[in-house]
C-alpha cells in the first residue's frame, strides 16, 4: 500500500504540472493567432525535474513529455498513447504465444459481475470491496440491483468452471483473457503503477492435482521474469509472498519483485498464485475422478499488467527523458539528416532514406525524421525524450566518408559506422544496448541490497533506501508488528518476498525483528 | 432496431433453454454421485431446434452447444469461450497488421467518460443516452458525479485530439483501439448480435482535407468486406446508409450489409463513418494550416465488433450445428481413430498421430481426438456440432490401404486420400470448403434479392422475407413514412444501404414509396 510521502509527492507533482500547464496557456495567449498554438513544440522539450532530486515529479513529467501517457479528466485514469501501447503489444506478442504453447486458451468473460457472485468468497472480497466500482443506472433508469465492474475475475469465472468441469477428462481447464479491470483506489494514483483502470492478462487454470498447479505457477512466473529481464531489461527477484501479502483467498502467491533505487521502494512486478482448493470449495468446482469419486480441483490465477511499463520507465529513465530497451521500442533507430548551408541536402536526405530502408529490410524498426521545420538539435532532444535507443546522424562529412554516425541513448557514446557494415553493426549495437541497460540496472539494484541481522541495522538500512535481506521467523504477527513499528511519513516497511534463491541460513540464526529462530531469508522494504 | 418478433423468438428461446436446463438438472439428480454429472456429454449432442423452423431457438442453442457462448447470470452479457474467441483473434491477426500498414497506431483510452464530455455533441449523445451505463458508487461511497461507461469513444478521445493537433504537421492523426464497450440495451439480447457488452476495434482519424478522409473511409470499408467475404465466407453489400440510419452526429456512414435468409432480415456488418467537421467544431479540433490560418480537421471513425461471429453462425450453421469456414476455425481438421475389435488399434492411433503431425507441419490446424471413452460416432457428432471443416477417419481398412477418409462438414462428401497425397489434398479441400461456403451463401443471399417498383410489390416482397432493391427518392420523411406504415409484429422495414454498385436508373423512374422522382437504388428490409 502506498505511503503518505508518495501521496505528497504526487500531489506536489500534480500541482506543479497544473502550474506548468497554466504557464503554457498564459504563454499561448501572447502568441499571434489566439489561444491555440504549437505549445508542445516550443516549450515541451527538456524536463523541469531531475530524477535524483524530485523523483515523483520527474516520473509524472517524463511519461507525459515522452508521449507515453496523457492525463485524463477523470482522476486516476490515463490515456495510453501509441508510444506506450506499442510496448504493451510487444509484451503480448511474446507472452500470448508462450501460453498457447502451454495449451492455455484465450476467452472473454463479461466486465460485469453481480454482487451475489462477487461476494461469494469472503477473504477475497474483503481484499477488493473498498475498491469496487458499481453500476447502478442505465440511461435514466435505476438498475434493479447494482452491478460491479470486475476488479479481477475469479468470481466472474468460477461459477462456470463449476459448470464446465464434470469429469477428470475436463481437466486441466486452462483459460486466459486480455482485458481491462477497475480498482477505484483513492490513494496515490500514478500512471501505469497505480491507476483506476488498467490493462492486464489474467490466467485462470484448474487441475486435478496440486503438483500440476504448483508446476504451472512457476512456469508462468518464469515467463514474467523473462518479460522484465529479457524485454524490459529490469532485474527482478523471484520469490514467495508472505501470508500477509499473499492474494486474498489464495493458498500461496509467487511474484517477481523489482526495485526502484531512487525511491528505495520495492515494486511487485507480476504475480502467479496457487489458489489451492478454497475457491473450488466456495464455487463447488469438483469432478469425478478415475476411481469414480468426487474430488475438488486445484486452481491457479496469474496476471501481469501495464504496470510493467511504469517499472521500466522508473528504472531506466534519466534527466533527458525515457530510455527504451531496444526490444520493446517501437522505433529502435531514428535517422536524422544534418544538412549544412552549402552541402548537398538532397544527397543527405537520400542517404537517410537509404539507411532507413536498409535497416527496415533487415527487420530493424527504423524511421527517419526529415521534418524541415526543426533543427537537428531539437530533433535530438525530442527523440532522447522519447528514449529511442539509437540515433543515426547523417551530415555532409558522413556522406563524403560513406559512413553514418550512431549515438547511443543509454551511454551517449558516438560511433562512426561505414555504410558497408551498417546493418551488422547496428544489430550488434542494439543487442549491446539491451544488455547494457539490464547490466547497469542490475548493478544499481544489487548495490541497494543490504543484508542485516538486527533491528537497528534494519531501521538504518530502511532509512538508507535499501532492499533489505533479513533472516525472518516467518510469522504473520511479526510482519504486522514490523509494519506498525515502521509506519511513518514514508510508509511502513513490509516483506517484498522470500526469494527462491535462498542464501545459507546457519543454524542458530535469529529473526531480525522477533529474536525467534529464523526460518528463511526475506526481502523487506517500503514498496509501491 | 429489433422487431418484436425477434423479442418473442428470443424470449421463447430463453424459456425453452431454461426448460432444457431444468430437465438436465432433474436428470442429473437421478444419477449416482449426486447433483453433478457429465450432463453435457450425455445429453448435449444434437440440436432440439431446426434452423428452418425455429431460427431464434436454433441460434441460441447452436452457439451454446457449439461451445462458442455460455449464457451469463447478467442478462445480455455472454461469455466468449475459446471456440469463438479464436475467431476474434484470427480476425484481429488480419485487420491489425492491415491498419498498421496504413500507419494507424494502437492506443488505449479509459473506459470511463464524464457526463459533461459525453454530452458535448448533442445529436451524438441523443443516439446513445438511453443505453449508457452509469457508475455512481465505489466501495460504499457515492461518487461526486456519476461516470459513464463508454458506449463508443468519440467523446472520450476528441478532447485530446484537440490538445494534440496544433499544426498541419500533426495531421493526419490516426489511432485505433481494441476494447470493450457497453450499451445497456433492453430489447432482444442475442449472443454476438446484440449484447450489452461487446468487443470491437474503433478507429478514430483526423485529416486536413475531406478527400483524405473520404479515401480512408473506403479503404477501411474494403477491409471490412474482406473480413466478411474472405474470412467468414459471408457475402456483403457495400454501400451508404440513409440520413435516418447514419451515425449520430456524423456526416455520412458507409457499411457492409449482410443478410440472413432464414429470417429475411438485413444485418449491419460493420460501419466506416466520415464524421465531417461536426465533432471538430464541438471539440475545437483545429490547426494552423500551411498559410498560417486556423482550419478545422475532417474526421472518420470506424468499427467492427464480435457481431461478425454471430453473422457467420447465422449464415453457415445447419441442423447439425456450427459450420466454420476453414480460415477462422481454430481446428481445421479433426482426426478420429475408428478402431475395430480385432484390428490393430495401436497402428490406427499411430496413423492418427502421424497424420496430425504431417498436417501441423504443413501449417494446417489439425488435432486428433483419441479419447477412449467415446465412440467414433459420438465424436463425429460433437465435431460436427462445433463445425470443424474437415474430419479425417482412420480405420483398419484405411490403414491397410495407406489412405485416410476425409469428410467435409459443408457438404458431407466423403473423400479417400492416399497418405502420399495427404497434405496437398487436404489443403485443396480446405480452400475448396472456404470457397464453397461463400458461393452457397452468396447464391442463397442473391435468391433473396428482389427488385421492386411499387408499394404493393414492396409489401409482398417484405412478407416473403426478401432483401428489397427499390428506386427511392432519398428523402428522410419518406423513410420515416415507410417505417411507420410497415410497423407491425415483425418490425418495421427500413433502408439497409444504397449500394455503391448501383444498377442503371432510367430517367423517369419513380420512388416506390412516394411516387416522386427516384434518385438512387436502395436496399430495404427488416433488420437486426
Amino acid at each position: 500500500m502506498a505511503g503518505t510521502d508518495d501521496k505528497k509527492q504526487q500531489q506536489s507533482a500534480e500541482k506543479k504540472k497544473a502550474a506548468a500547464e497554466k504557464k503554457q496557456q498564459t504563454a499561448a495567449k501572447h502568441q499571434p493567432g489566439g489561444k491555440k498554438k504549437e505549445v508542445k513544440k516550443e516549450t515541451g522539450l527538456g524536463l523541469t525535474y531531475k530524477k535524483a532530486e524530485n523523483f515523483g515529479e520527474w516520473y509524472s513529467e517524463v511519461v507525459v513529455n515522452g508521449e507515453m501517457i496523457e492525463y485524463y479528466d477523470i482522476s486516476g485514469c490515463y490515456i495510453l498513447r501509441p508510444w506506450s501501447m506499442a510496448i504493451w503489444e510487444t509484451l503480448q506478442a511474446f507472452f500470448d504465444p508462450e501460453i498457447k504453447k502451454m495449451k492455455i486458451k484465450n476467452c472473454y468473460f463479461p466486465v460485469f459481475v453481480s454482487s451475489t457472485v462477487l461476494e461469494k468468497e469472503k477473504d477475497h472480497i474483503e481484499g477488493f470491496a473498498p475498491e469496487v466500482a458499481w453500476v447502478t443506472k442505465s440511461g435514466k433508469s435505476d438498475l434493479e440491483i447494482p452491478i460491479a465492474i470486475r476488479p479481477t475475475s475469479e468470481t466472474v469465472m468460477y461459477p462456470y468452471y463449476s459448470k464446465w468441469i464434470r469429469g477428470h477428462r475436463d481437466l486441466p481447464l486452462k483459460l486466459n483473457q486480455w482485458c481491462n479491470v477497475v480498482r477505484w483506489e483513492f490513494s496515490n494514483p500514478t500512471p501505469f503503477i497505480r491507476s483506476r483502470e488498467f490493462l492486464w492478462q489474467e490466467g485462470h487454470t484448474a487441475f486435478a492435482t496440486k503438483e500440476e498447479a504448483d508446476t504451472e505457477v512457476l512456469e508462468i512466473l518464469e515467463l514474467y521474469r523473462r518479460i522484465y529481464e529479457e524485454y524490459l531489461a529490469v532485474p527482478v527477484v523471484k520469490g514467495k509472498k508472505s501470508e500477509l501479502e499473499k492474494f486474498a483467498g489464495g493458498l500461496y502467491t509467487t511474484s517477481v519483485e523489482a526495485f526502484i533505487p531512487n525511491t528505495g521502494r520495492g515494486i511487485q512486478g507480476a504475480t502467479s498464485h496457487c489458489l489451492g482448493q478454497n475457491f473450488a470449495k466456495m464455487f463447488e468446482i469438483n469432478y469425478e475422478n478415475e476411481k469414480g469419486e468426487r474430488a475438488m480441483v486445484w486452481q491457479n490465477s496469474w496476471a501481469y499488467s501495464t504496470r510493467t511499463i511504469g517499472v521500466m520507465v522508473m528504472v531506466h529513465g534519466d534527466d533527458k527523458g525515457l530510455v527504451m530497451p531496444p526490444k520493446v521500442s517501437s522505433v529502435q533507430v531514428i535517422v536524422i539528416p544534418v544538412p549544412y548551408k552549402d552541402a548537398d541536402t538532397q544527397g543527405i536526405l537520400d542517404a537517410c532514406s537509404a539507411t532507413v530502408n536498409a535497416l527496415v529490410e533487415a527487420g530493424i524498426r527504423a524511421e527517419s525524421d526529415a521534418r524541415d521545420n526543426y533543427s537537428p538539435g531539437w530533433k535530438y532532444s525530442q527523440w532522447e525524450m522519447k528514449g529511442v535507443p539509437l540515433r543515426i546522424e547523417i551530415g555532409p562529412k558522413d556522406l563524403a566518408n560513406k559512413q553514418v554516425r550512431a549515438v547511443r541513448r543509454d551511454t551517449g557514446a558516438k560511433i562512426d559506422i561505414a555504410n558497408a557494415e551498417l546493418v551488422e553493426e547496428i544489430k550488434k549495437l542494439l543487442d549491446n544496448i539491451q544488455q547494457n541497460l539490464f547490466d547497469v540496472a542490475k548493478q544499481k539494484r544489487d548495490e541497494c541490497i543490504q543484508v542485516i541481522h538486527t533491528w537497528e541495522d534494519f531501521i538504518e538500512a530502511l532509512n538508507n533506501k535499501k532492499m533489505i535481506l533479513a533472516p525472518w521467523c516467518d510469522e504473520k504477527e511479526v510482519e504486522e508488528d514490523v509494519k506498525a513499528r515502521t509506519k511513518g511519513e514514508t510508509g511502513a516497511a513490509k516483506t517484498l518476498c522470500s526469494p527462491f534463491d535462498q542464501p545459507e541460513l546457519p543454524e542458530g540464526t535469529v529473526c531480525f525483528a522477533s529474536g525467534k529462530p529464523a526460518k528463511k531469508w526475506s526481502y523487506w522494504g517500503r514498496s509501491y
